[in-house]
């Protein structure tokens, strides 16, 4: 039994009343927040606690959780830049996953759980390569969701079939890592790219072992003109049909939506992943978050891979969906920085069917957090701490990052790993799987 | 005389033929840059050099050059962050600013050369309380364009026509700070707080001395309507008319423009600041950069004060103004991460009439760059310096930010700088000028 104490000068709780402690500490044993609320009314004294972490001016809030991202591709980042999605995927990165070993994706997961340590965040659903995922999140310890993937309209479809068929064996990887820290998502990848009985399998698999599902939707105006061509009807529409719809659903994009859609989205509960930067750069178009959050969605955030948004960064994509929103609709008032840091912690654990576990700093849950060091140029003055932690801070004010009550990441350092190690496998085997990309 | 030996890994130049050097280095003889090339070709032996900083893995670019702040505002962080400009203006900032203290405002500054230091800027032209500007650029050696603010619609109008008569007094205090590190702007604020003879007054004592004027334009809907129902004109044409608009105008904003103002911005080689964060915060709107660029106008970039874009990190503002465009326009190819690099050095130093002196590393210029650690989750893999810089980067990467060839900042330290005693009265005195805002 390990018994810690943080001290902080301020817990951001982002719990339902989104409490803020001020002289805030938080008590975790074994992993578990067993306390939270201010110093004074602690009921302990200093002897329980095997480990006092004192911060004066430290700045508690949840780990941040990206509902949306393949981790492996930051070994892509920075190829094709300026090409649109479909060219972008066909062009260039299937060709490219096509080729990777899986050390290269191993190596490719522990860069990205760097960055994205060092950025806050303390989950990630990943959708990629999985039994690359599962060594990487074994050896650096991050909690994370990972996604069996599936497409059955390519050239090895029945693969896929079989992943569907065998998913007893995805269970048991899953559960096999400590503690529960990782769980499994079913990814069917698109309409574009599963048939409707793969869809359909999809569904069953899912309720039969209560899985989350994981797809992309509504990305582009390609993806639009596919769906009324072949099915008739909008992409929503068509999952609505094939009954894939339900809040175990964590769609990513969604953008191009109509009303009705908005509406069946609504109706059947799901889970909206806003990916900002990736839709903006790759010019997909903008969520209509706004209509979609009227609408009772909950909306979640994510980062997409590090190929399509170059970055992993969740304290620039909450930046980003806050402003975003507001400048387009020419309306200052929505979202606020409250809204958007609830995104991506209470409201992304949700979506991940996560939060009785994680996405707020309480008693009951699992000790995800981040620190802050407050005395910085950005996070002074402290006025208003959630405004300065969503519009002004930047990794360089994390000091501490914790995932299950460990310090895996600390004043700029990481705990137990080999960086230089990475850095040189990592950076010798992408640029020889980009030397002849454009 | 002094010189150092900057040893790189890479030297992204930013001149005109956009040369990147690998194994690069960078000589700085008294603040000049006397020679950057390859290190193979270097004409100078070891013993040459007073000092030799050798960066294994680092990236050296020019230093970002911020083209419309308002420095001391950092005060002001986080107060009312969902109100529209006007309203933020009149209700909060023009009533905390009539209580500020000249101490406050000196802190302020501080704090905001800080937190530019550290994410990269080595230039910024400030719009804002001169004596205090000017005070604080002694102490920290930043190289800043001190503008001399001018509006004339307001209780005390006349105060600022004094200014403008004793504009020699300014010109004089800005000599005196060593070596022209700090050059002089004229100010009139906009089209709604100044007068037609003001305007003209400017115009003239601008033509006099060759000094550049910094001024809001075409920023929200309700200035247009301004302009049109006291104009019976767009404020382009307003501003035309007065014979203002020139090649020595760098325009923040620039949202609200119709053909003929491109037009006539184009003709008048008027440059133009782009602000995306503040515009987007405030939900002022968004500039139509691509028509901008389009017709040959220099567009460069700003922060907009911390304030109203509670951010001076230009990194992410690069970033911003790469992808907002991108995803406006669903069009993945304009603009591209060199595009917008040098719209954030080069560009912005012919904007400020400073670019035979910075805005790129070249021989004969001042020694204003940054280093970043390319070892680094973000910069890996080297596939495209550029890109990786612009789209992944933050400032957790910068090692060096070098000002006419001093190190200002270095592994997150600030040289020659209390900052314990900064934080302490900046916190303080700001903390007690918002207790009463909202």
């Amino acid at each position: 039994m390990v018994r810690t104490l943080f001290a902080l000068k301020n817990v951001v709780t982002c719990n339902n009343s989104f409490e803020i402690f001020r002289n805030g500490v938080i008590v975790v044993e074994d992993g578990n927040i067993i306390y939270v609320g201010k110093r004074e009314g602690l009921p302990y004294n200093k002897n329980y606690f095997d480990f006092i972490i004192e911060e004066e001016y430290g700045i508690a809030m949840p780990g941040l959780i990206n509902c949306h991202t393949h981790a492996a591709m930051s070994l892509f980042k920075g190829v094709a830049d300026d090409l649109p999605l479909n060219r972008w995927l066909n062009e260039v990165i299937w060709p490219l996953e096509s080729k990777v070993d899986s050390e290269s994706l191993l190596y490719g997961n522990y860069i990205a759980i760097m960055e994205m340590l060092s950025s806050g965040t303390t989950t990630f659903a990943d959708f990629y390569f999985f039994k690359e995922l599962i060594e990487s999140v074994r050896t650096i310890p991050i909690r994370s969701v990972a996604t069996v993937a599936l497409m059955d309209m390519v050239a090895d479809g029945e693969s896929y079939w079989k992943r569907l068929k065998n998913i007893g064996y995805f269970i048991e990887v899953v559960n096999s890592v400590d503690g529960g820290r990782v769980t499994l998502a079913l990814g069917p990848h698109a309409i574009y790219t599963c048939t409707e009985p793969l869809l359909r399998e999809v569904v069953k698999v899912s309720i039969a072992n209560s899985l989350p599902i994981q797809i992309h939707l509504s990305e582009t105006v390609d993806e639009q003109n596919y769906s009324r061509l072949n099915f008739g009807m909008s992409p929503v529409e068509y999952l609505d049909r094939i009954n894939i719809l339900s809040n175990r659903v964590f769609a990513a994009h969604c953008i191009y939506l109509n009303d009705k859609d908005i509406r069946i989205l609504s109706d059947r509960h799901v889970n909206c992943v806003h990916d900002p930067s990736s839709n903006l750069k790759l010019a997909s178009g903008i969520m209509p978050m706004y209509s979609l959050v009227k609408q009772g969605i909950n909306v979640c955030l994510g980062t997409d891979g590090c190929a399509s948004a170059n970055s992993l960064n969740m304290l620039g994509e909450m930046r980003l969906a806050l402003i975003l929103q507001r400048g387009l609709r020419l309306d200052p008032t929505f979202p606020t920085a409250k809204d958007v840091l609830l995104m991506a912690t209470l409201r992304g654990a949700k979506a991940l069917g996560l939060d009785k576990k994680i996405g707020s700093i309480e008693e009951g849950k699992r000790a995800d957090f981040v620190i802050f060091n407050g005395r910085s140029p950005r996070l002074l003055p402290e006025h208003d701490v959630v405004s300065n932690i969503v519009y002004s801070s930047n990794p360089l004010d994390i000091t501490y990052t914790v995932v299950d009550g460990k310090v895996l990441y600390e004043h700029g350092r990481f705990s137990n790993l080999d960086i230089e190690k990475i850095f040189d496998v990592f950076g010798t085997k992408a640029l020889a799987l980009l030397k002849d990309a454009k």
